[in-house]
């Protein structure tokens, strides 16, 4: 603490600030879980990594980080809100449903096999029970939405579009050979930023902010979600095991036409060739391989042409916040979250 | 036509009446489905009939019966709507979604090749784009019918929730050895009587019903349905595939525990342990075996019972009618879908 600073002052960390959203969230979406069918709630809480696969609390389970619905209370905040408000509260529950709901039945469509350190649900429950709670988590976000907000249902629903479009477009591009730049930000705003703007804007939105305030915001939460989705894109590439929960280069072993890859193979160069010669052979890539390929995206320039990307939305999101000129305490907290979220090595 | 009966008075046919909302409701899904991802539509439009795999009209393609937007327009025009207010279509184009966003998902779950007389969705877009399309096609439901009703949302939102429930329950009944008829007839409750209540009621309440209209009319599409799923159940078994559109004794080679199944299995006679026994062979059962079995449901009472069940339920739903007391053409053309309905060949 500096003489500057009282305690009253000092600066949250990300962990505090996304931790206390967790513990506003959390018992809430648990609460709603209640209404589910019993196979649904079972494998929800598993996801959520409230309890393991027979049922029991999971002392292994650690949940997501509640991005979303901090985003959705700082945002909130911004326009004035207290951030503990029931209306603000049930915007946060749903986009954190969403985003859940996402995380299932991507993991179904990707064969992903481990998340958060812990087998994927439909390993547990198979695919179809998980597919049915993914239905049953999206189902449950309009609900919860309507009963207070039943205005914003409209900007849920299209943020749920796009979010399904962008996946749709991510297994299209998968093993592409064709594919650009453009297509793959496209993807990643449909399948990232789209759901990051909402969730920063539908709290300020259930609260009752002016259309500016929330224009601002979504414009925000959306900048913001095009750097987080190129920073996830640079640790599924580069990102170490024990930080991501993932296997390494788990987007390259998935041939995966993320930013970095599209950029580096799109880069004209000899690295771009021999990427794209890696990434041609038909068999499952040998440890070597990935990190033969990983490199080669680097050398290439797709990690510091997604590096720059990602600063550049950075920036403009930090411009938005800048224009909604929102309380010192709630700026405070917007900011250490983006910068917590953007350099993140988790 | 008899002489108490003048030309405006004459009962249109069920036929008509379905195809009289599907002219009404058709166009304003096909309008609903512009705003969907380019590839959830071309999904969208094949499923419902529109158009072929390649994107062109399909003169094979048929659609679905515009049974549950029927249900919907008819509940509204038994409290007094003329049954083409945008909000009543509303209600109707949002139940047909979610009919069809289960179908797309089911045949999936249950590996269904054929529907309609044509290859499921499926088989021709793959099981991620179209479970991607089907949600695509639930979430346009909430967003179509908060637009002038958004205080109906959390009806559809709860009876989503039983569909889902439902199709879990089936999921887990199928193969089950000690499956009792209370299990069956509550999955059914979830798989089929939620949709059509939800259906009979949600126009109503778009039109702005009171509560015990909305409460008859959705108890008149629970029993209803109720009936429509046993009758569909003995479709299963001993449907005719020209008119069903799906193989012979479908839900027995999928050892589905059906009602009819279920009935049988749990009578306590011979040809129920006979059954028993074809029903627990591992391999394929071939088209004798599929014949014996579905004889063997008959004769040990499965196919009795599911049809005295499915009587009482009509009877129930026609006493719900009648409470209603609705304007006589009303009347009329419900009692006729509801007759058509559990009487159907096809």
């Amino acid at each position: 603490m500096t003489d500057t600073q009282s305690a009253d002052t000092v600066q949250r960390t990300a962990a505090e600030i996304l931790g206390e959203t967790k513990k506003l969230v959390d018992p809430e979406i648990e609460r709603r879980l209640e209404e589910l069918h019993p196979m649904m709630r079972g494998i929800a809480r598993y996801h959520f990594g409230w309890q393991d696969a027979a049922g029991r609390p999971d002392p292994h389970g650690s949940g997501g980080k509640a991005l979303r619905p901090a985003l959705a209370v700082l945002g909130a905040r911004t326009v004035g809100a207290a951030g503990d408000e029931p209306a603000v509260i049930d915007a946060a529950v749903a986009v954190e449903l969403i985003h859940n709901f996402s995380l299932l039945h991507d993991d179904i469509m990707d064969g992903d096999r481990t998340r958060r350190h812990r087998p994927t649900a439909w390993t547990v429950f198979g695919e179809n029970q998980t597919l049915l709670a993914g239905c049953a988590l999206q189902t449950l976000a309009f609900e919860v939405l309507a009963e207070q907000s039943p205005a914003a249902v409209p900007s849920l629903g299209a943020m749920v579009q796009e979010l399904i479009a962008g996946q749709s477009e991510d297994l299209q591009l998968e093993g592409n050979e064709s594919a650009t730049v453009d297509q793959c930000l496209r993807m990643e705003q449909g399948k990232t930023a789209s759901l990051l703007s909402a969730s920063a804007s539908l709290g300020a939105q259930a609260y009752g902010a002016d259309a500016e305030q929330v224009r601002l915001l979504a414009e925000y939460g959306h900048h913001l979600g095009m750097a987080f989705q190129l920073v996830d894109d640079m640790l599924g590439i580069w990102g170490e095991t024990d930080t991501t929960g993932k296997p390494v280069a788990a987007d390259l072993a998935a041939r995966k036409r993320s930013a970095p890859v599209v950029a580096a193979l799109t880069a004209g160069t000899a690295d771009s060739e021999r990427l794209r010669a890696v990434l041609a052979r038909p068999e499952e890539l040998s440890p070597a391989d990935l990190i033969l390929a990983a490199d080669l995206v680097e050398h290439a320039g797709g990690r510091s042409w997604t590096r720059e990307r990602a600063d550049l939305h950075t920036r403009e999101a930090l411009a938005r916040l800048d224009r909604l000129a929102p309380p010192p305490s709630a700026l405070a907290d917007l900011a250490e979250v983006t910068r917590f979220l953007l350099s993140r090595t988790w």
